[in-house]
């Protein structure tokens, strides 16, 4: 584990925003703070859900970039293993200790393809994707210089608009070069649906994985008849796990946003029209009041460089009196219409989009009835190379 | 100098995206990549401006957050010290040698504070902004304990709707209170508009700062009728120094953007209508193409992980033919029309916005001739407390 136990010689308000020990009310702001309580719980909920489903469950660490998270997604939640999208950032999660890395993304650049095939030399198992047959060649010179194994799965562009091939033949092409291909073993079919996750509505989401799923499975049985079998057949994210969790078709979920929720993924809606509510927020980016003189408006110290905007703006934690309405490089303006903000007063973000906020911070900390428990590293934050 | 100049042990493609002395095709991405030529330039060109106005400029080190940078505004174009917004940012400048830092913010939590008055041991010059009479005893209490000086502003909110009090009598009262305070000093006002720098028309932002000026111009009048000079009338971005340093009201200006430049700030008109070029694009976020499963489209690998789009896409930089178009997680769409774009082509993309998007990177790639020549961190990324 990589966690920070001992204070050490770091300053809290430089080196890092709190450390285990201290009063919530301390801590340093703004900061990422994680209710450990109910990232436990999330976690609990979603290995249950795989297990009664019947699939496994792979979490996606690009969301948190924590080994400790990853380790602890292992032993509370029962997955497999962990996906990422970067090499730099799958090296982090071996280095730390998981044995099982997918790099769901393509590796095209040679330096990149050096590093994935050194990987399996960490101690764990190494896979990746592949959509163009011409990648099976540069893989392939790649473990055989480093005698190693990398296991490839085809993405499938089931709807994405993004990498992949096309469902059928182009897949077949692919895993039947990858088969024949020694240091390269065919391992299944990728198949993330990531343009219908935050659809609000249920039914259109459902349309959506019924068309990726019918996809697949076509595939799968023309794979069968080369006699290839996929040992993974992966997808599902927050937003649509149970419907390839229950397709018959998927057996390998890689689901990330679950663990800490945002405000994006709130806002889409179950099958009774209800806002999804089987996952708690764990995540919040705490801020304090830094000005307020305007009797309106109160200046908070979390900004741009606190979060990632794209998803839409944060909203503020158990208050309904108060909203953040705008968002500037270092500060948020919060409408305070009945003037309750004071200075100083710390309130809980629930960010608009985890994945790029989680990446522009250096730690989480992780607190439990009013004290810091745990500092995690964003261990793999800014390795996007 | 913090500049990384030897090989060491650093992992090129994990640790750092490049090391000196490596052929610019070899960086790897996506990364941050600074035009050196052009970086220089800027920062010669805004301090001739500064000169001929006749007014100090004073950087704006939150946006590159690097004090390597810092150090070459300083020597090659006269800076005549840094200002940034956050304490923590604050101590990385003064520890890496600039001797005159100011917080241009509001300082009110307890522990910021304490760390804000221990600064001066530091070796720096210490300011920070004041927009609340409460703060000055705080701020006092503080100086007291470490027995040191802070020197403060007082920020006048002219036309932005952050931070900062009316301009007159509200001015005057703080001013008065920080100057009958041991330990503290008064050294001016703050008046940074920041809500205008983006406004494309150009007199329309020099109305904004046309009724700024003579807010503070009155201020001023105010203040000397109380035995108050102001050292420094501080304000300007990259937006508007022109207006402040042509005022006769503004004798220190604060920009920050000019230096790396980005597609927001190249948007705004100079008094002719034409887009303002007085300073080039020298950053540039260097991207690789890694899937080009469909004929029409490619996909790069820098996503929302790679920079902010909160004040839009990036361009590409150099080509007519190509454009980005959507930005995912981890990757960009690129509309490639006539299929120009190759596996592993690499682009330069403009960021939107620099300041953010140098947020989320631990280095800058400094480049010239085809070479890598330096290696910066951006050494107070992540220093948002």
């Amino acid at each position: 584990m990589t966690t920070i136990t001992t204070t050490n010689d770091l300053a809290v308000g430089y080196d890092v925003p709190a450390l285990p020990g201290m009063d919530e009310a301390d801590i340093q702001t703004p900061c990422l703070v994680v209710d450990l309580d109910a990232l436990e719980r999330n976690i609990h909920t979603m290995g249950q859900f795989a297990k009664e489903m019947g699939v496994r469950h792979r979490v996606h660490g690009k969301m948190h970039k924590s080994v400790d998270i990853a380790l602890l997604q292992e032993s509370l939640g029962g997955s497999c293993g962990v996906c990422c999208q970067k090499v730099s950032e799958a090296e982090v999660f071996a280095r730390g200790g998981i044995k099982d890395v997918f790099v769901s993304n393509q590796v095209r650049d040679p330096a990149k393809i050096d590093r994935l095939a050194r990987m399996p030399k960490l101690g764990a198992r190494t896979l990746c994707c592949v959509d163009d047959i011409d990648n099976v060649a540069e893989l392939a010179a790649a473990v055989k210089k480093h005698n190693t194994e990398i296991e490839c799965l085809v993405e499938i562009d089931c709807g994405a608009g993004r990498c992949g091939v096309k469902e059928g033949q182009p897949v077949v092409d692919i895993a039947i070069a990858i088969a024949a291909t020694p240091g390269l073993k065919f391992a299944g079919i990728q198949a993330y649906q990531g343009a219908m996750q935050h659809m609000e509505n249920f039914l259109e989401r459902k349309e959506k994985i019924d068309i990726a799923a019918a996809m697949v499975a076509r595939t799968i049985e023309m794979l069968k008849k080369e006699g290839l079998e996929c040992d993974i057949v992966g997808g599902g994210g927050t937003g649509s796990y149970y419907f390839e969790g229950n397709s018959g078709v998927f057996n390998e979920l890689q689901c990330g946003s679950y663990a800490f929720m945002d405000a994006d993924y709130q806002r889409i809606h179950d099958k009774d029209g209800q806002k999804i509510s089987e996952f708690e927020n764990a995540l919040f980016i705490l801020t304090s009041v830094m000005s307020h003189t305007k009797a309106d408006k109160a200046i908070c110290d979390a900004g741009l460089k606190a979060q990632s905007v794209d998803s839409g703006l944060p909203y503020i934690f158990g208050r309904d009196d108060v909203q953040y309405i705008k968002c500037s490089d270092e500060h948020g303006v919060i409408s305070d219409p009945t003037g309750a903000l004071k200075i100083n007063e710390k309130l809980k973000l629930v960010p608009g989009h985890c994945d790029p906020t989680c990446n522009v911070h250096d730690y989480y900390v992780g607190v439990r009835n009013g004290k810091v428990e745990t500092l995690w590293p964003v261990s793999a934050r800014g390795k996007a190379y």
